[in-house]
């Protein structure tokens, strides 16, 4: 596996740890500030600053704890895509029994300068898992 | 515009067409043998031939009508990503209403050693409009 590659699925693992720890900060690190989250039924998702928004609009109301099933990273040169499977439980404050979430998800990520990866394109397939 | 930046418009303009006219070996011609298409609420589908396989099941049943409007064409070598917001309706056949859908897709892109450019892996968010 190249360095590139290795970067990219530390990088997947660290967004997950830090989404289930609730460190914006950390998940906000992860992406570049021109960032698009794509989805069904709903408009994208542009930007950094929109992310952290929408993240604190949510926080301490729900906890996202989550697993990344890497199905492909594949590099070329500054750019990358990951498509990823994705497993999450979505845990309401107050401790009232959580979501299941699942689905495919697709993304593309650039090299910065400095050699750290970044998400800078987000297609999020995930829907609620049928009881 | 690069040179590879029209050949991938002009190929996402073909798909349009070709998927409205129901000519499924132009559509075919526009992707890898190992192409990938993902959404969500369902497993992936692998392959050429699993797309021949699911739109014969289709043929006669079904009409589809789409436009892209492409947001962003993104070239690095052999490899390209597309965004683009789809909208689509489907023309039952007997001639009853057609349903409308609409929402974001992100392409991977892969340029052949003949300079052709096809679909690699595709997200597709497309979801029915709320009327």
């Amino acid at each position: 596996m190249s360095a590139d590659e290795q970067a990219i699925r530390d990088a997947v693992a660290a967004w997950m740890k830090a989404s289930a720890d609730g460190d914006l900060p950390r998940v906000l690190a992860l992406m570049d500030d021109d960032v698009v989250f794509l989805g069904p039924g709903r408009p994208p998702m542009r930007g950094k600053a929109g992310f952290a928004e929408a993240s604190k609009a949510m926080e301490g109301k729900i906890r996202v704890e989550g697993a990344s099933d890497i199905q492909e990273v594949c590099v070329s040169g500054d750019w990358a895509y990951v498509w990823t499977q994705l497993t999450i439980a979505m845990h309401p404050a107050g401790g009232s029994a959580p979501t299941h979430r699942s689905g495919p998800g697709l993304s593309v990520w650039k090299k910065h300068a400095d050699g750290r990866w970044v998400i800078f394109r987000d297609a999020n397939m995930v829907t609620t898992d049928r009881k």
